[in-house]
């Protein structure tokens, strides 16, 4: 048995910590929303972030960081990509250094392009294990069998968050590439968002198809260039969350690219679906990038035109079947 | 200019007939069906095989093989993969030895478990071309952008029956993994029935991408193992056919396995959906080659015994989850 420390009460935070409390475990929940903390301690329900979820009595909530990292085993940071550093702020001096930080975030630090992992141990001197793949949290939450990936830097933690989420519809592979692991997650919202605009324009499963095909090859070719394993992009982080992102409403990314393929300005897509779109911030950095390490990615090139340069999307997909005669390993 | 046979007027086959034709080639098709050939010829259509598909004047059906192939720069082989080494046998002696034999069959030859290029090979002495990749007919007919890959033991073939068939919305890449090509083609029919299995069950979005994710990695491990490269079965011909089957209702393999997923039994399932399931085939093949070979297949394990040994796929599916903890990399 340990105790477990959710920062942030979300939908996969919850999901999640709804799993660890039936492993019999104790769980806190930290949310600085007070409806959220006083409706869980209550109603034992998080109506807002997921339906149909029941919070067993091991279970609380608090309002407090302070008490609700009280006496903890394991911090997992469930808050979005952008809160991750400020979350780390409110941790620092308030936690023993042998206390693993779990992240459960995707994506990259606005402007600074960090990795997640970097951003947590700029701000920590604790071990940090990513978990990452493909896992929609209302589907962990309805337990149908789902696969994720635990990497650090040190594997000791990683297999130790193994064995700590590890259940029979939950599982949990490790893999040592906390690079590749990092970067996949980041990079595949571009393709993600990509493939939004291509059901959008009311194109079928051959563009689908071929659109993540050669996605994949970017998402390899720029993550090893930044020194990730190509078999982990190929993975459930990298290959595998794409095809769930890309085949599911559920994604932000996906549903944006839909109001963009459909023909709604850019600016009008984003607001319309309200929370951070990372493949727009993706999109952006790593078309940064790869002008920089002269890396060829048409399609983030092509997304990058859309998105930025107001180039219209059938035109982009035009500009891209008719490149010249090439050979599919180039 | 160039004079095309086609050798079976199904779906794919009338659609790069039409294909063909608006790039000005002249494009002869044969069929053994009476009512094909005089509908296409009269009518200019073929409903049976293609719905809102015209056929230009340049394209002649025939009921005689050697009226049809009478002065052809390439036959293209548009019949099933159990059609094939029929359909050679009928050509030997009729055709000149430079005139290339172009196949867009998948899939392995039922009890030989020969590759479809080597059946072609023991028959004629022709060059052969395999295209293969993510293209269902009813898109290409649409004129969707659309993808493939043009192999053959000689690049040289390859890349001219690129440049015959590419066109603005046709996108061939040419691969020099004859062996990588026509191995993921077939192989990824296992997948993409037990992800019908696993649409069947109700499984979510979560496990499908799981069952992808981690069943490219049984396609590349039994598919390198047999010469072909890695990067070929995460390409068009592999990963990007996958996809396509596994999302989409055009698929017999993966309609069979809904239906087996929703409790059919298997035999009633196979029938219902009346044609070849190629994944049952390369079920079978598979499975007793990497008993053979000592590979681990979990997946195709796992749907072995639910298609032969009567094996519950709830049952299956939990003890692919409950299997000893993993490396992602294993």
């Amino acid at each position: 048995m340990s105790k477990i420390t959710f920062l942030g009460g979300g939908s996969f935070g919850s999901a999640l910590a709804v799993l660890l409390a039936e492993k019999n475990n104790i769980v806190n929940i930290y949310d600085r929303n007070e409806s959220v903390v006083n409706e869980i301690n209550i109603k034992r329900t998080n109506e807002k972030y997921m339906k149909d979820l029941i919070f067993p009595a091991t279970v609380t909530t608090f309002n407090n960081i302070d008490e609700a990292i009280e006496g903890t085993d394991y911090i997992v940071l469930s808050v979005p990509s952008h809160v991750i550093r400020s979350m780390c702020k409110l941790l620092k001096g308030k936690i023993s250094k042998d206390i693993p930080i779990i992240s459960i975030a995707k994506g990259i630090e606005e402007n600074s392009d960090k990795r997640l992992s970097v951003v947590i141990e700029e701000e920590l001197d604790n071990p940090v294990v990513i978990l990452s793949g493909p896992s929609h949290a209302e589907e962990v939450n309805m337990r149908l069998p789902t696969t994720i990936v635990s990497t650090s830097k040190d594997m000791k933690y990683a297999a130790d968050v193994q064995d700590l989420f590890m259940n029979s519809y939950f599982r949990i592979y490790t893999n040592d590439d906390l690079i590749g692991v990092e970067i996949g997650g980041a990079v595949k919202n571009i393709i993600a968002l990509a493939a939004g605009v291509i059901d959008g324009l009311g194109y079928g499963d051959n563009t689908k198809a071929a659109l993540l095909t050669r996605g994949m090859k970017e998402i390899s070719r720029v993550g090893t260039a930044l020194g990730g394993r190509l078999e982990t992009f190929y993975g459930l982080t990298g290959m595998g969350d794409l095809i769930v992102t890309c085949t599911s409403m559920h994604s932000r990314n996906r549903r944006a690219g839909l109001l963009i393929g459909k023909g709604m300005p850019v600016e009008e897509a984003l607001k319309e679906v309200g929370m951070v779109v990372e493949g727009v911030k993706a999109c952006r950095a790593f078309y940064e990038l790869k002008e920089k390490m002269d890396i060829s990615m048409p399609i983030t090139d092509g997304l990058y035109k859309g998105l930025f340069e107001g180039r219209d999307a059938k035109v982009i997909i035009d500009e891209l079947m008719n490149r010249g005669k090439k050979s599919e390993t180039f």
